[in-house]
């Protein structure tokens, strides 16, 4: 590639925009050109992040997309939601493409996003458009999009590592409980009291309990997965979305996910069978990693890294599978996904500026 | 009262035996007269404890626990599996009290216990003479009692989170899923390499799944709770149990246990019916606060007390309850509940020296 | 005692507030009935702070002080800077005595704390007759007083760690360094980024260096030590101070202070001499735990306790002492000490109602 | 470079080592060919690190140095203290390079290193040879090294943060105080109950006072800094050291060190001058941030990364300078300076493989 793609990022001054100004600063094939922001227009982005004192100093510019979409080959959005359906149209997507990492273009059923979200969706023509990005599953479609909706943290670990067995129809897909448990820069940058270190630390608790609006989202995915094949169903906006149980948890630590993910197995279902179907789907995936029947995955050993690690244990005495998924929230989970998806937009290799170990201790 | 209750701790120099040191120095009728310990015999306790240096500075004992038998009037055996089993006899039992911090005593079935611990139990003509030492529930029972069986940590948690919803046949028992999620002081003060700060922290995995031994307890008691009436299951050893998933994980944080139980409700259960029944069974109890529908507990507001917070949110898409329950592992699941189970064998108010508010942050 | 002493306290929902409430619940003598409040009058307490539920349901009340001292028999306050002083009067102090927790009444030369607060004095006349409330070095005059000015968190720990080695001119006050490391419950329960869960955690750094606000409050009470029996010296307000360095830092933990002092040894000053003015002052403290040379203390080991912990340290290379002092910022650091004045003030045993062993893990 | 490095790892599976494999994963141009072990020998590398599982699954190998002499280009040595002094010799050196994260080499006067570490040194006749690898201090003589000693971390610390002061006579050298704080991975991986979560979470204590190792390191190092030119003192073997205090503590992370480090100004010396000093140094330092007057720089900031943050306050009421600086233990303080040392040795760019923002949060 003779010269870099141009990145802009939207909201970089939250974690996950952060995140992805880290991940592009050693990307051979990219370079950020401009720091977007509310908050801190024209302060050093090394001030706002000093973590990225001396590599990236330039001032934060606001958040302009459509002054971004005349300079930038790709936008990356990490915005409250509603805020880019608000404001993306047909002449910025003309000009370069949008990587969302909100959630404002991951449903296709509008009335579902405007349920869960309890907001308008300000540009719903777009939505069939969108490609849900996540990589391993839509890889054809993410190389041709234009715009790109990141798939959320939560529901990257939770369809990943139940798909396999959904899409062979292994389980009973109604039986499904996915609870998970995150590190708390999934909660962001703002400054409220639930999120001081003294109210986090030293404790654990669910929150947004069967309301989570990551919910929709798994049912969806997951939804197509087990009825693909049945175009009746598939024509359906959303398809025919399967219901589950999705209880999150905040757990005291900065980042991580882990997906503690339940069902029923269906009758004379082996252990065979299901690593089997693990190997199919994801035995040449890099940033997968099946660690197989009886596994245990932590999220230390994927800290800081693109990768998300499986493993499962059969239990016979009740007759459900019990699969755990770990992820960083923060890369594989929003960032590094998003980049992932970038390189697959722009023809570059998958794991370009992505594959290096997790970061212990 | 006229003068202490003697009472004598053999595993004094682990956690949960310090706990219950910690919790007898404030305690108004009891005083600890034997710090019984392996690893540390002679050394001060208060040097093995820092925090209880001018509390405790008498030298720790062996674990002589024929001896100890002979001065005290309460033993709490805080002491590996099958330790106690092996040491203990009528004749102690006939000299003092013991309650039991250990799961030797717990399961009625001793096939159930030989197959779940991997150990021969020595003493199983002791197992029916046990009380099954979960105060709210077993109360009458436990006053009468010569050896208490000190319920888990995990297993109190899940019991009493689940216990109104079972005994009054709200919930399909088959369908009960238990995510757990404990602190570490519940691994214990042993010197591994997986309990080190920088393996735990920044982490959260699952262990022990579909094979931990808490599981057999839960359902144990669960089933004295649904079967109970029917006197053919109840003659059984064990009860009839009921099946279930039990899954813990370990949090970065020093203490605290948080059960998020999953069920089917039964047909037509109202909200209304469920918050009755927590209120029938807990309304009085002094040490369950019941926080009641949409609460989330968490571990925080519990830490440091003898209390259980209980919470539940219905879920009308899935048809299932959503039931967290919130204690300290290492009071109300340990050293907490073993004094509230001396209180009431000795005759005591059941609260006295237990009834202090949670410490934070 | 016949009847309870009545307190109130104002500032009851930052984490000061919180702790007196939490400690008065379980002391014999006293009990709360006003519970103050900027932010959350008519909410109930035990919603604001959760581990206060079934304790403390009532609603908190604003934070009218002159119609709490109509019904208080003593108030806690625990606001911010330059609050109290701007409302306390004459009249409230005929009705009732007064604990401040805030650096009010701390410093007797109102240019000092002017100069270092930044803010204008309001009542720069009742100054004069506040009494420092450090127990073990006032006493005497905290029994009669009717304002007491409690201590800085950093303040005790400092000045009671090198206390005997000034008070006995063993160390040259000029090189005085203290070194000291703080829990984040030390910044109080605000919303703001700095004090987020993920900005905290994984992180160290010192703050306010050579500019912090408890410098001077360490100075002037150094100097009374020093000074003492020098009458001229002693009628300046404020003494003469010594001049020290004192760098606090901000440590990944909820509670704990730990404070490295530094100083050089005068000429020919001996281990034996140091351990025996220690002794001297501290032996017979019933909060004060002097560990001995060579000992370092831990603040894990007095958490949750009203307890200072010291130890110290000779260096023969260099000829200075290290002297090292931890309590917890949120007890002996505030709100115990605070009730331990309020015991001197009402004529209880000083210990009362503070005499448990620190909480550990 | 036409083929890559071949590096080799004896202790690969202390954390130092680990930390080696992982950077070098990513370096462009080496490659680690053997993970020595003591106690993994035939283990996967992979599931030792589950973070390089996929990234190194080869077994681990043993500690034979002589063997591996033969294959590899460059030996790192992440071993204990004394054990590399036993085996090196001067056909491996003629062999490879040695890269050594021990103390074994670093000072330059045997009967210094055999009192502080309290072993004989087996091979003294190397120490001579051995340079010092503190890259941005000693570089040129790195680059014709066969044997580096790869400085302590706090060491690093420590030194780079007041040498400019030191070299520059801007300090009295006798009155330097370094109060350093480390993440827990310092402690290793070696199980002992004193590094277990519960013991190191939620508390801070100083541990080593007056007699950590790395005093002596800090001592020799700052007296060639501030005696160089004196051809007398120089020539005597570890020059002529200064003399200071070191006390180091023990802070509830994984990573980071922050050394807050105190001395009294020479007379007359402005902020200017010392501005100036670390600017003449560090200003081009690719991996020295130097933050500026009144900075406080935070271990976030630099976690994971090979950078050393640096800042200062000036306080005039005393007199002194209070430099604070910041790095990651297992990178600059380890890892990251091993390698860089590499770089040097073997005449790659001083910042290859190396060059990445710290990971936050």
């Amino acid at each position: 590639m003779d010269k870099k793609i141009k990145a802009g990022i939207i909201g970089a001054t939250g974690y996950a925009g952060q995140e992805v100004a880290r991940l592009l600063y050693t990307h051979p094939s990219a370079e950020v050109i401009w720091y977007g922001s509310r908050s801190y227009v024209d302060q050093s982005y090394g001030k706002v992040y000093g973590n990225m004192a001396s590599f990236a100093d330039e001032p934060c510019r606001d958040d302009d997309i459509a002054a971004l979409a005349g300079e930038a080959d790709v936008i990356f959005t990490a915005t409250p939601q509603g805020y880019l359906a608000g404001v993306l149209n047909e002449e910025i997507l003309s000009k370069c493409k949008v990587i969302d990492l909100s959630a404002d273009y991951r449903l296709k059923d509008v009335s579902v996003y405007e349920k869960w979200y309890k907001i308008e969706h300000k540009s719903p023509e777009l939505i069939k458009e969108a490609v849900y990005g996540l990589c391993e599953i839509n890889r054809e479609d993410v190389k041709k999009a234009r715009l790109v909706a990141n798939p959320g943290c939560f529901t990257t670990c939770s369809i990943m590592s139940l798909y396999p067995l959904v899409k062979d129809h292994l389980i009973d897909p109604d039986t499904i409980i996915i609870d998970a448990k995150s590190g708390t820069s999934g909660a962001g940058r703002g400054a409220k009291v639930d999120n001081l270190y003294c109210e986090v630390n030293e404790s654990i608790k669910a929150y947004g309990v069967a309301t989570h609006r990551h919910t929709p989202e798994i049912e969806e995915q997951l939804g197509y997965a087990f009825h693909a094949g049945d175009e009746a169903v598939m024509a359906i906006p959303g398809g025919q979305p399967i219901c589950i149980n999705f209880t999150p948890h905040l757990v005291p630590m900065n980042r991580g996910i882990l997906a503690t993910c339940y069902a029923k197995l269906n009758e004379g279902v082996t252990s065979g069978q299901i690593t089997a179907a693990y190997e199919k789907y994801y035995g040449n995936e890099p940033f997968v990693r099946f660690l197989g029947e009886g596994a245990c995955p932590q999220t230390r050993w994927v800290e800081g890294s693109n990768l998300l690690d499986i493993g499962f244990v059969v239990d016979p005495r009740t007759g459900r599978i019990i699969v755990m998924g770990a992820l960083d929230n923060m890369v594989k989970g929003a960032a590094g996904q998003a980049v992932q998806n970038m390189n697959l937009m722009f023809g570059l290799p998958e794991t370009e500026g992505l594959l290096f170990p997790p970061v212990f201790p």
